[in-house]
């Protein structure tokens, strides 16, 4: 680790490394991106995962891409189109890598140079975004204390949503780390997040990190907790979310929203601006949802008896299994959207009224 | 396996034999409990499980008691006693064992013979009641494809609910099985079941060996599949029904119930009239939930590369787990309950009115 809350970072030769996350929580390593193959491989393999950080590897692939290529040509676009679509989902990417193709073909000094500083620009201002996230999240969290008169507080989370997965604090996480910072007794309930078990992998290794009480659970569970009191709030972080407010998030989001609207508890998704695709209205039909290998559902990673990292398969021979990446919430069943603005409605205007560059 | 669709029987010398449910799918072993001790192990370890199941080796079990102990005594009814306590939430247990105390208590003839005549009848009724759920589920199934103009249908399920569970067809699998021999093209999205993976163990294996067309998902992705049409109908099983309709069953049900009703998709439970606890009406209040060891969270079990099964630690070190066992699913979100005497209203009224002889 650099010792830093970036899962990523150039180093002195200009190659990016990043945390590889397929290896966490029981090796930590670091992977070495030198051009843009290494980049697309690293996305669609998921050695980086998370919208935010989906968006910087991009922005600095793009970055790789033109150190080979050192000018926009043919070369160059088809390596940006590989970096762009990568994903299908988390609408990041295509806006990191939208915003490094405009800046680089504005440009008129050192190309490779340009794309450099616009990587680093962008990396920068998503963490600041994050860090405003953290601000706007924790004083809901600390609104919730005052009004349950409740010096801890419990909250549900969903997937990885932290500082490795949007630089430096996260986004679901980030309201967290603050309301911890700020003295709140915080709990967070883990879910697993099957079948890439972000949750139980990185959720809970970032929040022993960083000492945050925590208890891991089966996705199955969160139902049952809060139908008994066992969970304050809701925070989840998102891949995509439509002018209309409507969720993408990491499949199964939508059944623990269905939870808490069901025993009116606050669900609140916590955003960056990047995340925000403008140009869709409904996001259960318009979102593109991306289907994996089902090979990530039918083997489990862990580490064995000897301390080694292994993979065994958990279904029978013969079966068949489906790999969906990730769900939309409608957004009747989100409190509140925590972005780098402040907190708005899930709803269109709302969301106009705090992005009104995007009015058409 | 004995070749029969049943997952216990007595061999030659009067022991239990029962399918090792923790082996499967991938060793079929048979386990032999040879005394109460050994049922009680079994029940609690869950080398059977199954509200059906555990009801039946509750039933042996204390026939096995019986043949220790030559009488009713106190080391009789510690040993029925321990049984009895062997696990909470599935109530067939309860009332298995308390039908055989009673058949005992009111015995003036053989008493270790009275128990094994009592265990068989108890075994062969609750099988004569799978056959008839079978049927009514299947009717159900017939009129569904009949109303969407469909030659097949896509059934969703959670845990299992098949004849490992409930002697000979099952539950929820029974209408599934029934269907299929009906001619009709029947394909299951089997939950995986977190964190047991009962689904992914068991109901694939089942659907396997029958044949049946079946597809393993992540618990998280059924949302998805019902808001995008994928999932005509829901069958689960029950571990305990309330007076009012209300289901415990399996954690991570309540989810699948809320989803299935906020995309109107029919929800059933099919249940012998055994998992009926008439003394209770507030399922999510009354109904005792079992939390079980947090490394069931922890571990997963699976094959290695060199074909032999593997346990495998799959969260950080440091990390705490949580493992409920059950949730309960409010009986406004069920469209009906498949019993062995028809299908009802989960509702107090159309329960006490097919099964008046338990009116107060």
């Amino acid at each position: 680790m650099n010792g830093t809350y970036r899962p990523l970072w150039l180093n002195n030769q200009g190659d990016l490394e990043v945390i590889d996350q397929t290896k966490l929580p029981h090796r930590e390593e670091v992977a070495l991106l030198q051009n843009s193959d290494d980049a697309v491989r690293a996305i669609s393999d998921m050695i980086v995962r998370g919208a935010g950080v989906i968006g910087c590897v991009g922005a600095f692939g793009v970055y790789l891409a033109m150190r080979e290529t050192k000018k926009i040509d043919d070369a160059f676009r088809a390596r940006v189109k590989a970096i762009r679509d990568s994903r299908p989902t988390a609408v990041n990417l295509m806006w990191a890598v939208d915003r490094m193709s405009k800046a680089l073909e504005q440009c008129s000094g050192d190309l490779v140079e340009a794309a450099r500083s616009e990587a680093i620009a962008i990396s920068d201002e998503e963490a600041h975004k994050s860090e405003q996230i953290a601000i706007y999240g924790a004083d809901i969290i600390e609104e919730l204390c005052i009004k349950h008169e409740k010096k801890s507080i419990n909250i549900l989370t969903h997937c990885n949503a932290g500082w490795l997965a949007v630089l430096d604090m996260g986004t679901a996480l980030a309201p967290i780390y603050e309301a911890q910072r700020r003295g709140i007794d915080v709990h967070v309930w883990v879910d697993e997040t099957r079948p890439r078990n972000q949750g139980a992998n990185l959720t809970a290794w970032e929040l022993s990190q960083a000492g945050v009480r925590h208890t891991v659970i089966a996705d199955n569970t969160g139902g049952h907790l809060m139908q008994h009191g066992e969970v304050d709030m809701v925070i989840t972080g998102a891949d995509r979310v439509s002018r209309s407010g409507d969720v993408a998030n990491k499949i199964g989001t939508y059944l623990k929203a269905l939870a808490a609207f069901d025993n009116n508890i606050p669900f609140y998704v916590a955003l960056p601006s990047s995340t925000f695709d403008f140009g869709i209205i409904d996001g259960v039909k318009e979102i593109p949802i991306e289907e994996r290998s089902e090979d990530e559902v039918k083997y489990m990673q862990g580490l064995d008896g000897n301390g080694e990292v292994q993979s065994v398969l958990i279904v029978p021979q013969g079966s068949n299994a489906l790999n969906i990446g990730f769900d939309v919430t409608p957004h009747r069943l989100i409190t509140g959207l925590i972005t780098e603005r402040g907190v708005c409605d899930a709803h269109q205007q709302a969301i106009e009224a705090m992005y009104p560059e995007h009015l058409v």
